[in-house]
Parts: C-alpha cells; sequence; structure tokens
C-alpha cells in the first residue's frame, strides 16, 4: 500500500496573473476577492483586456499539495490536465517539487483549465477561472492505493463545480475511512459555499468530512450569519476539526470545545494574496500528519501563508521546511 | 511615416524560471551567468532536471521594449514568435503593454524560442536558450516605416546567433540612417561577444552603430583587455555613445571626452539578475528620446534596472513612469 503523508485533489489549474486597478474589476464585472467561473468565450475576450501577465502553475489543492512537499512531507494529488502546453507545465512543476500526480491526461480537449487572476494595489486576487479539462476528473481518477495509503486526504470545494469530480471525493473518502484515514476540505469560496451550502453541510454532519478549512467569510456564508463567533460556535459542533483563518487576525483552530488562536506572521509588503489559504492548509496538515499539536499547526500554516503573500503566485519559491526551521517551528 | 521612440529588434523569447542551487550549474555544464544556447533535446532534458518554475515573457530587447512603453515612452519591436502557446502569450504580453509588434509569426514550426532560467542564491541567473521560431527572423520582416520612423533604434548583439536576423538589422540600420535616426545595440553576453567581436566592432566602427550598452564584462571580452579603463578609453573611440552597467557599482556613460558617472541605486533584496541590463536600457532610452541629459538617462536606466532584480522575472511588475515621478527624475 503506498503511503502519502496527504492526498490532496483539485481543478488543475494554471494561472495567468496580472495587475489591474480596481475600475478594471468593476468595468469587466469581475467579483473582487471572488473565484469567478467563466467559458471559454469570455477567456478570450478578459484575456484580451488583460495587462502583461506571468504564467504559473496554480489550482489550490495543487498548492497545497506542493506547499507539503515543500516542507519535506510527502504528498499525492489527483487532478485532470489536457496533453497541451498548459498541461506539461502543471505537470512539469507539481513533478518537480516531488508530489506524485499520475491522473491520466486528456487528449488534448477540453484544453488544460487557466485561471485569469487581477491582483488589485491592495494584494487582493479575484480569479476567473474556465475549468477546460476538469469537467472530466470523476471517480474513475481516484488510484485507491493512494486514497486509501494517505493519512489525510484533502480536497477542494471548488470541485463541486465540475459535475463528476464529488463522485470521486465521495469514493475517496469512503476509501480513506475504510482504511482508518482523515478526509479534509476547504470551504475554497464564499461563493462557492453559496453555491453548495447544504452539500457541504452535509459532508461535514455525515462524518464524510473530518477537518474543515475556511476563512471567516466562507463560514459565514455557511452558517448564513454575519456573526464570526456564532459561525465558529456552529462548526464546532458539525466537524472533529475546523481551522478558520482570519487574514491579518490570524487563524482559529477548534476541535470540540478547546480552541487555539494563532497569530497571523508579520508582514514587510503584501503583494498578492493568492494561495494564502491554500498554504495555510498546506503548513497545518504537514504540522498534523508529522502528529504535531494544533498550536504548531496552526503556526506553520501561518508561516506558509505569510510567505504567498509577499510574492506574485501561488506557490512559495521558498524552502518551506527551510524557513520553518529558521523561524524555530521545526 | 510611423512614430516611435525607440524601434527594439530581438530574439522573441518566453522565460521559463526556476531556482537552484550552485551545484546544479556545475552537475549539467551550465556556464553561470552567461546565456548557454541549446538545442531542442538538450531543452528537455534541462526542463525535467528543473525545478518547479514560472513562465514569463521576456527576451531582451522585447524587455527593453517593455520597460520604454512602461515609461511612457512608444516602443515598436520586431521578433519573430510561432502560432503557438508561448507565442501567444508573448504576444499578449508586449501587446498588453503598449508595444507595436506586428512581426508575422511562423505557422508551428519550429516553436517559439523559450529560455530556461536558472536563478542562484546571489541572485545570479543562467540562461539556456532554445532558439526556435527566431532562426526565421530576417530581411523580409523588416518594417520600413517603423524602421525609418523612429527616433532610436536598437537590437541585441544576440541577433548574430540566428542565421538571418544580422541582414534585418543591417537593413533596418540604413532605412533609419537614411531618415536621420539613430542606431543603438547591446552587446548582450561576453560570450557573444567573444563568438562575433570581430562583427561587432566593425558595426561600431563603420558607423552602423551610434550607441553601444555593455556590461563591464562585455566591454573587456570586446577589447580583449582585463582592464576596464582600458576598455572605457577603446570604446570611446569606437561609438558616439557608450553606457556601460557595472552592477553594484553603478554605470558609467562616455561621449568622446566626457564622461558620467551614475550611481546604482539602493537594493532591499537582490532576488534575480534577469532584465538588469535590459531595463537600464529601457531607462536610458527614454531619457534619450525625450531629450534628456545624460545623467538623467543613466539615472532612469539605474532606476529601472534596480527595480527588476528586485523580483522574479525580467519586466518589472511596477509603472515605470509612476516609480520614475515618485524619485523626482520625472
Amino acid at each position: 500500500m503506498s503511503q502519502y503523508d496527504v492526498l490532496c485533489i483539485g481543478n488543475a489549474i494554471v494561472d495567468i496573473i496580472a495587475q489591474c486597478d480596481e475600475a478594471f474589476l468593476t468595468d469587466n464585472g469581475i467579483i473582487k476577492g471572488a473565484m469567478n467561473l467563466i467559458d471559454a468565450e469570455r477567456a478570450e475576450l478578459l484575456y484580451s483586456r488583460m495587462g502583461p501577465a506571468i504564467e504559473a502553475s496554480g489550482g489550490s489543492a495543487g498548492n497545497t499539495a506542493a506547499g507539503i512537499a515543500s516542507f519535506g512531507g510527502s504528498a499525492a494529488y489527483f487532478g485532470k490536465v489536457s496533453r497541451d502546453h498548459l498541461g506539461n507545465i502543471f505537470t512539469h512543476d507539481i513533478h518537480a517539487q516531488g508530489v506524485a500526480f499520475d491522473t491520466k491526461p486528456l487528449d488534448g480537449t477540453p484544453p488544460t483549465a487557466r485561471s485569469m487572476i487581477f491582483v488589485t494595489p491592495d494584494g487582493e486576487r479575484s480569479m476567473n477561472t474556465y475549468l477546460g479539462a476538469c469537467v472530466e476528473l470523476g471517480p474513475n481518477d481516484v488510484e485507491a492505493d493512494k486514497a486509501s495509503g494517505a493519512k489525510v486526504t484533502y480536497f477542494e470545494g471548488y470541485l463541486w463545480d465540475p459535475p463528476l469530480a464529488k463522485e470521486a471525493i465521495r469514493l475517496t473518502a469512503s476509501h480513506a475511512h475504510a482504511a482508518g484515514r482523515e478526509v479534509s476540505m476547504t470551504l475554497s469560496d464564499s461563493f462557492c459555499v453559496d453555491r453548495y451550502r447544504a452539500e457541504f453541510l452535509d459532508l461535514m454532519r455525515s462524518g464524510t468530512i473530518d477537518i474543515v478549512f475556511a476563512n471567516s467569510h466562507e463560514i459565514k456564508s455557511l452558517y448564513e450569519t454575519s456573526s464570526f463567533d456564532e459561525a465558529l460556535a456552529q462548526i464546532r459542533k458539525d466537524c472533529k476539526i475546523a481551522a478558520v483563518t482570519r487574514s491579518e487576525k490570524g487563524s482559529v483552530i477548534v476541535r470540540g470545545d478547546e480552541t487555539v488562536v494563532i497569530k497571523a506572521t508579520e508582514i514587510r509588503e503584501l503583494v498578492d494574496t493568492t494561495g494564502a489559504g491554500d498554504l495555510y492548509a498546506a503548513g497545518f496538515l504537514y504540522g498534523y500528519t508529522q502528529g504535531r499539536s494544533l498550536k504548531d499547526c496552526g503556526d506553520l500554516g501561518s508561516l506558509a501563508a505569510g510567505l504567498v503573500i509577499q510574492q506574485i503566485g501561488p506557490r512559495p519559491r521558498q524552502n518551506l521546511k527551510r524557513e520553518a526551521e529558521q523561524a524555530g517551528l521545526l
């Protein structure tokens, strides 16, 4: 049986990242801070209006897998690309990071997913995602040995957007739980929560999910409340562990009656928030699968999130193991 | 007749940028700090050994054109890409920056050029360039109106590597000089100088070139001397203006007997030297075509170079006009 610390499952996406001003978002009907789903035609239109960009492998759970590997953890990934240039880039980058990624690619149609990410001067990112090949990820892509062999399986709420991925998740979770493993998810985006609220709550309440990652907007959306404290009180009852990030206020981790408050790390210059939540989850899950305390898990998450938001792009260029050692966390 | 501040001509390249340690360069026979030419097979081998990367439009003169446009100057560009994914990226990025770029692309073969750039912990970049479509740039690609209409034409010494580009340069220079315009070049790389020393000296001494950009290694290679002062004394005689960069020592500009010494800007963190010379030329040529003093031209060059080496990638993400205004240079 294969052994991994974490198996990550997500939409396999290459990011196309450019800066823009606030007016650009308004003029183009882009919801700020959100993941906006777009079709091929709108992707072309937005690209024609986009400023000079850089390309970098992304995808929420892909970023998390890369982060775990950078900490020195062993990570595997399920996600669907096509055999095209962006697919080659995605595959190269995740392999080069040491992540096991063997999902069979499509033969070119639909093409590999891309997300046009516009970063405003305040560092906030607004994403416009054309799902492309991701719509084909399904239960046939579940590698049972990895699903059973990973200490924790982690997937994106975003996977409820393509039609078949949720079946892959349910199958993976059943393999994992049958092997005595844990399953975790990120709520991904407050609009995504709004689209799939009942299903996400059911995943949690049915015990399909053990650990939930979210930010404050997402849990407030989940429980349809404007009160963070109320949402936190509710999520305590709905899963074993919830790790909730609060931007510059750090994060809060709850497990039953236990509450652990984590500070954010100090930021020299906020450049681009892309990947913040993904890297928090990477640090947390790396610590968690090494048997660390919730406090250590949160601190490792904060460290990785703090690094990625001080650069352009969703995967930090630093070696996270070395950074954590220098910060006295490992 | 079209009117541009600067027409730039170069190898149209997309950069693939990753970090590596010093041993990686040695183990893979990569000359540190240089532009290493590679074939398709070696490109594949190196990519398979390369760490996680990001992709960004590059190409020396392309970076300069983008920089000039970012300062608010009008720039045009000649360079050859293919109709493929990297070609689309290159074309999008240079158009999005406001540069006029109309060179007819190839129909897919050879593919668009790429350079695998390895950045060592000291920030030095070592480039490995597969020229691809660039080998097809030739005199048929010279747009006479742009050649005659640009105040200054600027091209890379690197263009002596592909077989036909030098003919395009000679034709462009003759259009430019016939219209009373000036022509400039960068010596590009000390090994490139070594390959084409006699031809570069002939370009300068024959008056094909008015302004030369170089770094200290390149002029020492040009005159086969280990003495910077001796090389500087010689280049004074061989062209109207020479602007010679010296990394952290700033730059020296000579015009006949005149000598202008320019300080480097202060650097908070040296991240990646890619694009330093290209952006120095951008600042200089923007100032020069606005009728600024050599001192101002050098300061604008220093500013742009200083910004690009504090980030990953060859084109600064800042608006250079705004940066120059804030620094009191415009």
